[in-house]
């Protein structure tokens, strides 16, 4: 595997599954661009999710969040971004992706974007 | 955008509609005056919501509490009064705005409003 | 108004009746004294409601809390007519009361009562 | 009363008995013996409960957990046995009994028993 | 019982059978290898659990966790196979093994995997 | 003893004369009145001192306490008099008073007196 | 005494002239606007003296420090500006004027000044 | 060694005794009884020392601090005999002994007593 | 002043060159690359300073930190680096600038530098 | 380099030898054998410096903690160890070793052993 940014996600299998089961992955050391002054943003970034047929490799998760180190996005549209792409990559029955910005103009956002809501509400 | 108090929300389009998410923005810098003594009053404004087909513009939404320096407001009607403004400048599908205000004669108080509590409880 | 001790509560109009939301007050300065050994105790007294027509007005509130300074209660007790006297007074559609006690030979107390139950578990 | 360790609760009667509320005590002085090398263990216990017609009295609920102090029990046989004893002293409408025992062998421990959990769920 | 590492958990019999009680026992000392690298990995590991006819006995979890110290696992595979071995050794009513791994490439993992979540879902 | 406020200390002689020691006592109970509008004001009172002949009987210390929630006094005032009332009585080699008052108009005040504080400076 | 802003601060006497003591103010309602966007800034203001023959009252401190509401300042300078204000209305023994400046453009900005740094040197 | 309450200490030998290096060990699991009232105290035990020729060993220390499960004492004076206790055992080259004794009547106590004083201010 | 990063600082006159007084600057966004393996790192740089004639701008500050993100580098020598280049700027009567780096490999590396540790020691 | 558990340390060049600096390096993943009993021990090892010719080279510094997985070690003595190979490896400036061990018993320990004392005293 390579050590540049990549936006290709390389999961790995699940081991387990038959089970219905949660992973969290938390990951402070997220930075893009705002969009409109071009200056860096910063975030923590949390995924939860219960794994389908794939789990995500953190290593290329790493490679992955990397890449927005140089582009600009809005908070509210590069946390979905980021569960559509994670979605799209490992099929997973339920997912969570959350992003906790850093405080702008006194004003703190977190965004928090929801894949399958009813395998929640069934699972309880 | 001009840069001074102004009632204007300047609302942007949600990039992802077809999805409900949920944003949190907390501003621990609101300050409005006393209406019985005068005196300034400080609290925390904290709105969460699943957007409609608008979001909201932080640098707006800055301008527009500032707009509430100079006012007079009880802690439980100006937090409705937020509320307002905020559903009607976004029609948002759920929203929350709660008032953490300071301590005042020894006693602390919140205050929390709900638009559309039904999408709550079907949501889960 | 007065600045003496009243079980007089002066509440004022709910500027916003027709919305369900909640207002909590925390008060962490009450004294009352101990009904065996006449020494003091020690609480913090937190109202959480949903008003109806009334809303409760803070001075009035601390005048009403300052009458149990030179009054025995047992823990128990004085939490539920706190929560009957608000509720005589306000005619809430829900309140919750809670007294959190100063440790007393070792344990640490707490009191929380409720009036109508009924209305938080509709309301989810 | 006498102030020596005593089996013997001695409740007191409920004052409120109409009002379904609840009660935490909490109690971080609490030490047995290991009943497999005799040492001390240490641990706090929480009682949580819902009166039926009598309350906890504080100092004898303190002189029943000191007749422990030479006692040699398991953790999640004492915290049973401690819900059992007070279930039978005060016939509560629910209650809970939570023990929080001291690291041992680099392990931490808690059990948490509970009487009539259909008044739970029913009061939700 | 010996002091090695050992895979052979001795289960302990359940004093109080007839109640549905929970313990939680949390472990900040598991420690294994990554599989890739070959160097060590940590992890706190904690078991939530509603015991059948038996208990865990504290000091053979100890022996059964240092079993994992010389060997290579993925943190969601070992997170799985530790609920499977205590499932297999109690025959829990319910059980959930959470692993929270330290800190890797900048990222934080945890993973969740739960026995019977049926009982879960009953019980409220 | 009386258990009524009474300004009379009764210390106790010190079992260890011969050695510099510290006490810290900390009284988180501590209440009098605002001598401009008669309202109750609440502070944490905690003397540290190294002892003379004589130590600080804690029910003593209490009951001397007490007789403050009837009277007016100023934070800096009285911080200094209860340290004046201390070193008067108990005639230690080093002593200090800290007075911790809730927070009134928005505004928190420490108040710190410090009796001998060239024994302080030699000591080290 | 006046409930407007006033750059008017009203000591009072100092009841305890011969010992050298510390009082804390901590103000964390401070409010300026910024000199360059004209937008709000905030802060906690930190006041920490020993008394000469005076003492900050605490009512003209509130109306003083609400003065700077509606001016533009600099941090470095409003801090040093307070403490020269406050040195020549009391005429302290010493004093420590401290600005903790909320977050702005991702940093956080504190400035302390200090009149007579003799004194705490000789004081120890 | 026996596994019952013993006063005897059993030091090892000092591997480093060429340097002066500190350890400290606390001790959160101490428990005695008032000699006023025969109910049991609890306090966490701290012992900071810089080692002369010996070590204390942590069992005998354990075995050490059980002895006091059923005597009498004061705090201030159970501290200072731990100390005693200590030095006439280890001599160590300096050591302070705290002891941080639960709540009673609403006043927490806490007691540091100091060997070698001279030790510590020449070595900065 | 532009929006771009930039090694240019843009000082400003210090308003009260008389007195010796503090600054802190907090940075919780500053990211670099390894220069081993090219990969983000990510720290909190924190100034502290006792001005001369100039005090820093926070925009070029911010700016200048701002440079730092494409550029390899190793925590000590960067710490220092930043050191040197902001005393060249502003020749301060004192500096300090500390980094704390992310966690790599288990481990967390803090470095602090200081400019006229002689001035430290004088003022105490 | 290898990644095998290795006592060589590989220091790398002071980029910064001419400024007297700090280092700190905490490392959370510290585990050894009891020398006793076999059975695991965990601590937090944390290293500060002021560099001479060389800086600590992290990966090696991990390998060389990796190296006391299979040893067995007394606290005290492991702790004087590490900081005797570091001092012989990098010829500090200045050095302090600090182990915060994992609690046995009940009982915490830490310890902490300095090279060159007179550095500190001297730079104040
Ligand atoms: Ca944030
Ligand atoms: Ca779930
Ligand atoms: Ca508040
Ligand atoms: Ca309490
Ligand atoms: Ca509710
Ligand atoms: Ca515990
Ligand atoms: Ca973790
Ligand atoms: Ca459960
Ligand atoms: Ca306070
Ligand atoms: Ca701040
Ligand atoms: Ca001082
Ligand atoms: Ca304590
Ligand atoms: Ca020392
Ligand atoms: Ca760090
Ligand atoms: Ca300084
Ligand atoms: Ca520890």
């Amino acid at each position: 595997m390579s050590t540049k940014p990549s936006k290709e996600l390389h999961p790995v299998p699940n081991p387990h599954p038959d089970r219905d089961y949660e992973v969290e992955i938390r990951c402070p050391e997220f930075t893009a661009l705002c969009p409109v002054t071009g200056q860096p943003d910063f975030a923590t970034i949390t995924v939860r999710y219960v794994p389908g047929p794939k789990l995500i490799e953190l290593k290329s998760l790493k490679l992955y969040l990397w890449t927005f180190r140089e582009e600009g996005h809005f908070h509210e549209d590069v946390t979905n971004l980021i569960l559509n792409d994670l979605v799209e990559a490992l099929d997973p029955r339920w997912m969570e992706v959350e992003g906790d910005f850093n405080v702008r103009g006194g004003i703190y956002t977190k965004v928090k974007a929801e894949h399958n809501p009813e395998f929640r509400k069934t699972r309880g």
